[in-house]
């Protein structure tokens, strides 16, 4: 046991942080400006590419792929990368310009574990080098997002292609107009068994029948230029070679693709609530109602205290996690990986909240990232099921280990 | 001791939910997607006019003025009022259609019972008609709001005029298109006693000089037509009549004003927290994840009995101030004041987050009225001064009260 | 609605300050040590008796039974008493001294409500004199107290008697020297239908087969000398007399038992609650660790504000649970008796243990109330069932009066 | 970074759960009822010595002490040390059996860094061999102990002696028939700079003038035979050679003592909050109120996976510590020993809480070590300093790394 990073992960951790501090942070209040202006709707920020090329060129660049995908991987582990997702979870908008942002990082994942080589060549290329973005179609608005076995999207053979119909909601960067393909999650046979009803398949965002029907608001937030699309799938035809591994393969490729995505997600939000933890601090020693500087309150103190304490815990519970998947694998890291997810969104909002509470009106507008990151965090605790699937399966096997000692 | 509302009240409560169950809420889904909309931005809905003739001819109008303003006033208690305001409170957007929203309800309670006959002619007349709206500006961007004997903007007396110079911020209501008349909080005199400085004083908003800078947000919603407005005085001239009361006055009118706002306020956040409340009872009658409707799980059952029980907790305690501002008045009524402005804005977020969470993905988005209420709660505990300030007066209270009991 | 007390509710408690000040505080050390002492274990403390003469001299005396009893009852409403009930709960011993102290008070109701003219001859006069005490023996070691459908104490008739077989624990009081009577729960039928199964009967304590297997410690206190006792009845027989209103009508009594205990329960930990804030209040001022008086500190006037807005909150709600029972019954206030039940013994525990964080080492010793206070507040989260199963029931209710409403 | 065990630690570990196994848990229901028999106050349960020796042979002896104290030591780091202080901490009253209890551990470990090899020669090797215990006399009853500079007790050189004078309380240990020795903390020279003022010096048990007062309680624990006394120390006269360093020395010896006797306190009470974890678990499968098992209960589940991620986090935050103090000393850890001191005890409090509402009327009765381990835990949160003190410490250190970011 020994609780340092390596010389590899800190020698990466100064690099980006230097990149951030010299190309992301400048940018920071234009890009916020740009996003958030209603007439700028659905439209990138010009300045992005320009950051890519630079970040690429450091070698900075897909670092969140597993180092178990050969040539496409600059070669970290999980336990290596979670650090620099930290990092770049710091900024809303930065983990893009790594070319390290959701979904497509889980997509990426998923062709070059299970993608056929003609799939990889056509999609997996353009997406590690930024040339497109992707989107995931999971969840569905009629049936509860907790319990995948409730799907009702198909996909069915018709005359040597797939037919799929449906109806997906929160398509997180489907609204971005470099969005090309989708990964669409449905059921290729409604009488399975529970877990091998499931299949996945690749669909062109420019395929008939596949229509954006709205962009969804978080708290407000429309999330330009990648937003969450509501999306309607009429009659959808692609070949099928789309398909991802195969038939009834849905479940065992989401299984897959939990983890890592996971910790991604986890430390981004780590970066998030340790960003405000950095600002209440600082907000602390530069107002002072009352006469007296508010750090020097007790009742701040404890509330960057308490800050402090629970974002510390939880980054050693997911660098934990981390390093079981690791070593272990995810499926064997199961618990540790139910517990981050129960963790990490609560524990960030909580601390992004005591940081709008000592930042005062400020920190609800669009003046400081709090809101954003607060709506960001808070929806966390949603997506990918809700806190409670993860509470009760954790508790389930928590009881299961224990449930026979002696009361 | 006596836990009934009155006759009168009983009977008031049943014609207002009429309204609102016949009137309001089925054109709640076209103003909610009116004011969201982009294109709509600034732009009153239409159908408002509307709505508030008919309010006004089923003498539901003013409801909010206490019945010490003679012809003015419907001749309401602050108690008779709270549930009213409860039952407003349920709908975004339904206090204006009566007359008695924020902040034209204070100001009007300004002006009735501080101004110059003049000053009401003017603007109290049509204010109470509903003609025109207003705005309060009060907080500063540069100073920390939670202590007002910080602010720097100055009204200075000049040739007969006062010229005002200063910039304020989170003046809601301001960016609306009927908002024609403000009052503004300044330093009359910087050098006076530190309550005696301050007064308060009615600009228009087409005076030259007064410039809104721009709108601001509140986890990411514009909330318009009203808004929140930063705003430039720079050498605004107005008539010396135009100062209420007097020089020096403004801690007076402000500390008079203060009682039955929080009433008002903490009803409508009750009246939040009790719809949300309703909306996540229903949605766990409504979904069945696992094969078992969320209702039969005793997580949810626990979520539920607690959310009531807070909210009944809390609507206790404020119509107790309201009984008590009615019998003794605001100043004696103070440690109930700081008790409702603690609890009810934190409980009604806290209500308003559970039900996001049982609603699961609609929680957060435009679907239902429950991210944009949480926006609201959770502003509420920053604005009016933070949680802390009222934490802290009343700490202080309390333990000179019991500070010589033994221990 | 009103929220004063009325004059003859203030009188009395006025009367009941004055007599808690001359006559309970001055003995309160000398009480506590007394019970603390292993020499004193089981015996009274001698001075009690003289306090009781005093008490009933003064009419302050059986307040707790409601008017609804004639003869027996001083008169006072549950709202009226309520107050009263606050006062005697802020000293750990001093119910006793005005007869108002449970079990006795909830058996004294019983047989005035149901007990026979024999029963009330031989057990109520005698209890409302004081001159004994009694025990109710209901929850089972073997089966969840919260599920008293579970329970297997058999009741069964016999040659003219009955014969009782079973083994109860946490029967409170029943380590009193002076307690000679018990109700105990049991089953008169078990193939009844599930609320007609059960019955209550009384056992004088020396009845042959009754046996004391031991007192047992709620946190280390053995609560001495009325103790909670595990108790084993084996074929103790009684005649058919002593059953109370008939076979089968155990849920019924038990029913028309619950609701003003709870209120007396619940007021008494409200007034441990309040003189715990007393308590911390005072130490904030006496202490001045780092040379800055506690009192100043931010986090410090916190926990005290929040305190008094918890306790103020939950004294409402109770009132009101106690007002509603005045007015239409205890059936029709099974909302507000669960709500008392989950609310106020988790407050108090919260507040008393603020105040013992405040306190520092004395907070957790027998040199102040507080410690004491908390394991009797922790405990009733148990007592009576636990804070679950009033949140599923309330939460159950609360969803099928709101489970329609449209989401 | 690497979360695994090392394998020396895995095989101690392996050996001490086998020991626990065999000779402590079939043990501990006649040990907890010999302490807690009033007939048996302040004697030793007499089978304690004959497991000592059991452990000693097995070489399960002063584990604790680190490994910088050559012969002494068995040699195990902090970092390994925890988790067998954790599997100790599972029963009440294990420590003593591997002479791993405090305070002897902090004691022995002061000795042993700082003891002139005539103090090592009388004290440190019969507390090594288990043959005496030893008290440490620091907090006093009349000033704050949050704050040691505050201290009244008075170490003056008199005739070639020290006398001592003073009041001391929380002394644990003190009571225990076995204890010959004490640390006393005291001033040497009132005038002195703030930290130079205090020395400590051993003063033996049976010294003229040293009082044992009496025991103090612990919510209603007296915590025989150890206990936790009241002493007074009246012209305690000792010899110049008991003083320990030199005078002036006090703080810089409390300093070195405190980082690794936090880690044992911690991973104790990681011991008794994963105990607790098991306990509630197997209580949840073995009840079924109302026909359903408890651990089917999505409530239940709920309140245990929560603990399992509170316990895993503490768990890793404490480990870490661990490791700091190990590679770079107790001075460069010293936010994560002010973090560990703030979380654990507050941590494990709320899962003992959550295993007594789950255990029942049992979890609060003697018949589980529930409420035992919670009257552990919450005094814990006092002890060595509030826990108002390490927040703000934590607080202050916080803002002064981050309060230069910008806002």
């Amino acid at each position: 046991m020994n609780f340092q990073y390596t010389e590899k992960s800190l020698e990466l951790q100064s690099r980006l942080k230097d990149f951030l501090k010299k190309q992301i942070l400048p940018a920071d209040e234009e890009v916020e400006a740009f996003d958030r202006d209603p007439a700028n709707l659905w439209i990138k920020w010009p300045g992005l590419e320009k950051l890519k090329d630079a970040a690429r060129k450091e070698g900075l660049w897909n670092l969140f792929l597993p180092r178990d995908y050969g040539d496409f991987s600059p070669g970290l582990t999980n336990l290596e990368y979670a650090p620099l997702a930290e990092l770049m979870g710091r900024t809303r908008w930065a983990s893009e310009v790594f070319n390290c942002s959701p979904p497509d990082t889980g997509n990426m994942e998923v062709l070059a574990r299970y993608g056929s080589p003609e799939q990889q060549k056509k999609w997996l290329e353009p997406l590690l080098e930024g040339k497109i973005r992707s989107a995931f179609l999971m969840t569905e608005p009629e049936v509860a997002s907790s319990d995948a076995t409730n799907m009702e999207t198909s996909i069915v053979p018709d005359q040597g292609d797939y037919l799929i119909n449906g109806r997906k909601w929160w398509s997180s960067g489907a609204m971005d107009p470099n969005c090309k393909i989708a990964i669409v999650m449905g059921k290729t046979d409604f009488d399975a068994p529970r877990h091998q009803q499931h299949s996945m398949i690749l669909v062109p965002m420019d395929t008939p029948g596949l229509q954006i029907i709205r962009p969804l608001s978080v708290f407000g937030y429309l999330d330009s230029p990648e937003g969450h699309a509501e999306i309607v799938l009429e009659s959808v035809r692609v070949p099928k070679s789309n398909l991802i591994l195969g038939e009834g393969k849905g479940f065992e490729i989401a299984q897959g693709r939990l983890g890592p995505g996971r910790i991604h997600h986890c430390m981004r939000l780590i970066g998030m609530a340790q960003r405000s933890l950095e600002l209440m601090s600082a907000r602390a020693t530069s107002r002072s109602p009352f006469g007296r500087s508010l750090d020097t309150y007790s009742s701040i103190r404890q509330e960057i205290s308490r800050s402090a304490c629970e974002i510390e815990q939880a980054r050693l519970l997911v660098l934990s996690a981390a390093d079981r998947i690791d070593r272990v694998g995810s499926k064997s890291a199961k618990e540790l990986i139910s517990m981050i997810k129960i963790v990490v969104p609560a524990m960030a909002a909580n601390v992004i909240d005591r940081a709008i509470q000592i930042m005062g009106g400020k920190g609800v507008s669009g003046d400081s990232p709090l809101a954003h990151f607060y709506a960001a965090a808070r929806s966390l605790r949603l997506a990918d099921g809700p806190d409670e699937v993860h509470l009760s399966q954790l508790g389930k096997s928590t009881i299961r280990k224990y449930g026979q000692a002696n009361d």
